[in-house]
């Protein structure tokens, strides 16, 4: 048999697996730190659950891995962690609210494999269900702040609602609703196609002079917008969108948010948004897809669950794949191995037990060869892990009560005491 | 729909998340700790690599749950996270040695389901590949003993060395390997049916005498048990598993483990161990399973690459089910909440929002209400999750560039400066 992967799906190295840690820890600190806790919800569901008519809809079912248990009930993969969340939030009426949860695990879909499009991928989620007010709205665009922020990045939050863009729709006097969906579809990959093509889609369904009153709408920008926007949106949907933007404006300042931009043209694909929606950007990174984006959806809870209840709910999704892609890319340096000192004994295997034991009890990351090598083999391995220190213990070494520390970048090497070792590597 | 979960499967809410996390990061902590980095495999696998015959055998495989991709290839989730380290090996011929990885994730059986047996559960094993010197078994003990005292338990690890059960089954006279294999299984059973059972079950294939003798051998304990042992057991393979317990036994030393213990009855069920074996157990704990266990298995990785190269290996598997089960029956005290403090603005959501900020940049997470709710609301909030401060802020307070802190647990209230708060909730 010829040993290989599941199609689409990747084994994460220890290089590769440090790092991808290292970013949902700094995800789960910053969630952590704005009070949203974790749930696990299982990886696999209900089949009927996730083929509700309110979950993801006909295309992600149609890339559901599905399968049945031994006594021939229908199951699935979940293809996200919304759907999951909704039911979670079904089954738990006395929940209290708000419920501000995140939730970082696998997700799978049966179909097409692309460059940077997997069976099996993670996705980070943050939502708070229950609040109407536009302060989470602000609050999620602040997390995103704080995360590209802490991992290094230098990001932009665009941001917008989806009732400016209703009004603008309204202002372009696009009325029927097939209409205004297509014009919704084509504003969507104004970033991906550029504006000539987006008014060439546009003009399938609507008249040219609607299409370029659309365009020239979203193509407002800079400090002015909501004000040159305020005057041209005049339906009642496309006014409360301007105070959603105008609120969420006043609270990113309250919140001290650095790096956020009001952008008319964002639109997001999904429909179930109804208000504020986001989109994280990466600067002068080569990746040009979203680093993480999410948006308001005050209805699709409450249709997922039934019984009329309505669950306001706003949430961001950051994308794990994008982060490690283009911290791998833009050279931000991690450390590639979990080990920071090896111990070297040289026939005295035992009292470097004791020595490598001390390091560990004081917190610090050490291994020691168990395979009796030579020091240049041992040497070689330590340098292949990517290890920054070594530490060589030999008879000379023990009677003066010291050790060979060898500094593996700089290559410099120091007879010293253990306790002289421990403080050197502590910090 | 009436929502439900899989079955076997289950949600884990916010205060039952926290503990798990609180275990695996104390894992994961210990592991790198001792040089041992982090690996993942996916949880599809290929179906023809879940159900190679060096993998789990046949009474696993019917548990696997299998289904395929859209272009029809045979797929299945893991039952374990041996298997895949093992293809993780085999497709990796460059790998350094030895091989030191921890996995921690979920596995799945299409089983039945009883009290503490789940569809989906965690594992966490640690691992290591290309050592065939007892010092890494002795270190997977040491690990325990880590893991444990650090998660606040008693715990002993119980040693044995299959090859020990091999040199009293020599002892007892019992030649013919079937005789020998169902010995092996009727031994494995002592601690949960008792050596009368244990008796009767191995006079099914074996004399009474032999039976007696293998009960008097493995019935050997205290600090003398080896050199007991040592008297009876005659045999090459038998010898070579006393050494192994005494140099084990001198690296325990040496590596200053603190609560282990040989106990020649410790057998293991799996078929693939072939040296050291070892299982711990909690001490004054309702739960009497195994908290985690683990053993060499020299041959298994080998056989399952094919190729003819050997791939010594031991490792030890710590189960999260019993570990977290544990906790909480131990009342072992977690925080409950990711929250430290709940801010309640009154008419002062702005500033507030500034306030709050302050706290999380200090490191406090730190929660506010967004839904403009009265004080007595957010009261009983916060104390349902189990948020041990709460912070008011109203127009008196911001007057005098103060705030009130309660402390939820005493009751008592303070009016402080924000920068007193951030001092007092960072200790």
């Amino acid at each position: 048999m010829k040993l290989s992967l599941a199609k689409g799906t990747r084994d994460f190295p220890p290089e590769e697996k440090i790092v991808r840690q290292k970013v949902v820890e700094t995800l789960r600190g910053i969630f952590e730190l704005y009070g949203y806790s974790p749930l696990e919800t299982p990886i696999i569901e209900r089949f009927d659950v996730l083929s509700s008519k309110y979950a993801g809809g006909a295309e992600i079912l149609k890339e559901t891995f599905s399968f049945k248990d031994n006594a021939d009930r229908e199951l699935g993969l979940r293809y996200d962690l919304t759907v999951p969340m909704c039911r979670y939030v079904g089954m738990n009426p006395t929940l209290k609210m708000p419920f501000k949860r995140y939730e970082i695990g696998q997700v799978y879909r049966n179909g097409p494999i692309k460059l940077g499009r997997y069976r099996e991928f993670w996705q980070c989620d943050v939502d708070i269900v229950g609040c109407r007010d536009v302060v989470a709205d602000a609050e999620m665009i602040k997390i995103a702040d704080d995360v590209f922020t802490k991992l290094g990045f230098e990001a932009v939050t665009e941001f917008n609602s989806r009732k400016i863009l209703e009004g603008i729709l309204d202002y372009a006097g696009i009325k029927e609703k097939e209409k205004r969906d297509a014009a919704m579809v084509a504003i969507d990959k104004l970033k991906k196609i550029g504006a000539d093509e987006v008014k060439k889609e546009m003009l399938q369904s609507i008249e040219e002079e609607q299409a370029d009153r659309v365009l020239k709408a979203i193509g407002i920008s800079g400090k002015d917008a909501v004000a040159k926007l305020q005057k041209i949106i005049t339906s009642d949907i496309g006014k409360e969108g301007v105070e959603e933007i105008k609120t969420i404006i006043d609270y990113l300042k309250a919140m001290n948010v650095k790096s956020a931009s009001f952008e008319p043209s964002l639109a997001r694909g999904l429909a179930y948004y109804t208000g504020p929606v986001f989109e994280v950007y990466l600067k002068g990174s080569e990746i040009k897809s979203a680093a993480a984006g999410g948006g308001r959806y005050d209805k699709m809870i409450g249709e997922f669950i039934g019984g009329g209840k309505e669950y306001p709910a706003t949430g961001i999704s950051f994308g794990l794949e994008v982060i490690t892609e283009a911290l791998k890319l833009g050279n931000k340096v991690y450390e590639k191995s979990v080990t920071k000192v090896f111990v070297i004994p040289i026939g005295t295997l035992k009292e470097s037990l004791k020595a490598v034991q001390k390091l560990r009890s004081a917190g610090i990351s050490a291994d020691i060869d168990m395979l009796g090598r030579g020091p240049s083999k041992n040497l070689a391995y330590a340098d292949s892990m990517a290890i920054p220190y070594v530490i060589f213990i030999g008879e000379d070494e023990l009677k003066q009560k010291k050790v060979k520390l060898k500094d593996m970048k700089r290559g410099d090497e120091s007879l010293i005491g253990i306790d002289e070792v421990m403080e050197k590597l502590r910090c």
